[in-house]
């Protein structure tokens, strides 16, 4: 729609990007605040470089809009606070502010009643001896903020880390949180999305593969998913949500350990293990999210078959390879191959699980290869 | 992919617009020309504004990208001549060429042993009589070039009509046609594809329901469809692009006569009636064209479950009306609204064709209520 709706998105990184790619059917343009001039999103969207600490053109950018949302979740809370003051902003900044804090995140699950590993707060050494009396070896010391894929983090096994660990992450210097190393079968998360009616709309659990704290892969619905099962994943992103007066897409991760579900740590944004939901059939969550804060109508969550996604790490196979597999749906962010660095993703869609499998194998192993 | 494929497409209506953003996920950036400088392909693509017959524009606008292709059938030949000694052209320029003129693509049709209603070329009153003898009535006389949603027609039931219709369409000042109207039972398409490498890939045919000579709805697979009949249509986009030597998405208009199909008009780019691809699950029509003319694969063909399309003429429902409908996959192009115009359309996936009829039912109406 010519003078359709103006969002504002504050990060300008591939999900930025995705974001903007959904909104242009519903008429809507999105507009990136980052603070890198290149911020990959650019091409596709608008984008203003500035500070986060640049109170007067953030200002200006939220005025230009008409509703400002996040896709990047170390955005500093006051720099939404001063955005807020000019253009609605969802979800709510308290989301943002706990998902900053894994002590706050924590808390946040205990208080709803939400599973969660046993955990303590660490501000000195002493009192990471006292947590890891509460939560017993194997354990993580982690930075409470600022820390994303596999960083900032130190496995404590026996005695002999406990000093190891505790240098690798600042010795104190920032505040920490030790939690229990939880033997889990399988790391899920749920993708949810609450309306500003409150209606919610979940995807179905994903099935999510890490290597060196990064994800690699994901799969939707979850391998041997019960009702049951997606009932206790609803619940957690209801409560969450509720409590916060969420609006928009939420990602809470998850473990599964003895068929009961762990809260591990929530994204108040878009998440990359709701990527296969672009080619799935259903309604994106790039495009349900702008739904959301838009206070339009959700949209269909459920896919039509078994969907995947291949994360394309510090290097990608060429376009001629990946797309030599007519399954193969490649989603590129147009920025330039760094060792680590989440290039694109591969999105597959099958009838079954066994045939999922077999469509995700040579894609995945091409994916393994360009990043060697 | 930065430094990826540069497309750059003649025309920058909603197709250009289509074709840039599914050029987006590919790494491929899409730059439009068009007369109109505030084509609605311009806020997603690049636009180039500038006249059909400006040699010089269309040079610099060749040489600035790697590949060229047309989003609009009537870009004029000579124009793309001239494009054509800076970039490869697909699909062929001859293939444009033929789709602009009602009777070239006929003859092309019977040469092909491609079944074609009746034709005859009229360029006087006399011809228009010997042309009527052959085709019998009724018949509808047109305009050869440049006539699109039933405009430049008109219909001749008896010998009453002759000469209004001879009038109607400019009393033989162009080139006409005049075709035997054939008791169709219904209007379907193919929309195909054809790589560099001669792979071809067809969607499944679609059923077409047309108003004031407008598409309004599709919904694909056709009702009842049978491998026969889906042959019928994927040998009739073969032979035709096997001897244009096809690179990029076809679409052929066809009419089912008593089973048979008899192939109607041309379109040698993406086509309102595979809008539906988008969102079904497989691979889009735009995004097919762009690997086409790339060279890369072809992606999937088959959609997972049955697709309709619904158009927003004229006028669009409100954006909360449609989203309210959890099915409904809104595409909005942003033109101003304005009688017979197409702004944009609603795409829907459903298990099977009893759902798909519920889900399409009020889309469907508050698209026809809107247009009033």
């Amino acid at each position: 729609m010519s003078g359709g709706l103006k969002v504002g998105v504050l990060g300008g990184g591939q999900l930025g990007r995705m974001l903007a790619l959904a909104g242009a059917p519903l008429g809507a343009s999105v507009r990136c605040y980052d603070e890198a001039a290149d911020a990959c999103a650019g091409p596709v969207a608008g984008l203003e470089a500035g500070a986060w600490t640049d109170a007067g053109r953030l200002e200006a950018f939220a005025r230009g809009v008409d509703v400002v949302t996040y896709e990047f979740e170390n955005v500093p809370v006051e720099s939404v606070r001063v955005v807020a003051r000019h253009a609605p902003v969802w979800p709510p900044i308290e989301a943002l502010r706990i998902g900053q804090d894994r002590l706050e995140e924590k808390t946040l699950f205990g208080r709803l009643g939400i599973g969660v590993p046993t955990f303590a707060a660490v501000s000195s050494r002493g009192e990471l001896d006292d947590g890891l009396r509460r939560t017993g070896l194997p354990a993580v010391l982690k930075t409470r903020r600022g820390g994303y894929d596999g960083k900032g983090q130190a496995v404590i096994r026996g005695a002999a880390d406990v000093d190891g660990a505790w240098a690798a992450v600042g010795a104190g210097r920032v505040p920490l949180i030790v939690e229990a190393m939880v033997p889990f079968e399988r790391e899920l998360s749920v993708v949810a999305a609450r309306g500003r009616d409150g209606a919610v709309a979940c995807y179905p659990l994903t099935q999510n593969e890490h290597r060196g704290g990064i994800l690699r892969q994901s799969v939707a619905p979850a391998a041997g998913l019960t009702p049951a099962l997606q009932e206790a994943g609803e619940s957690i992103a209801r409560r969450i949500m509720g409590e916060l007066g969420y609006v928009g897409v939420l990602a809470v991760e998850l473990f599964e350990v003895g068929g009961v579900l762990l809260a591990n740590e929530i994204a108040p944004r878009v998440h990359n293990s709701g990527h296969w939901t672009m080619d799935a059939g259903c309604v994106s969550q790039f495009e349900q999210h702008l739904r959301a804060v838009a206070g339009l109508g959700l949209g269909e969550t459920r896919p039509r078959g078994v969907a995947g996604m291949v994360n394309l790490i510090g290097a990608a196979p060429a376009l001629a390879e990946l797309t030599a597999w007519p399954w193969a749906r490649v989603h590129l962010y147009g920025k330039p191959a760094r060792a680590g660095r989440k290039l694109g993703h591969v999105n597959v869609l099958a009838a079954d699980e066994a045939e999922l499998a077999e469509r995700i194998r040579p894609i995945r192993a091409a994916a393994d290869a360009a990043a060697r």
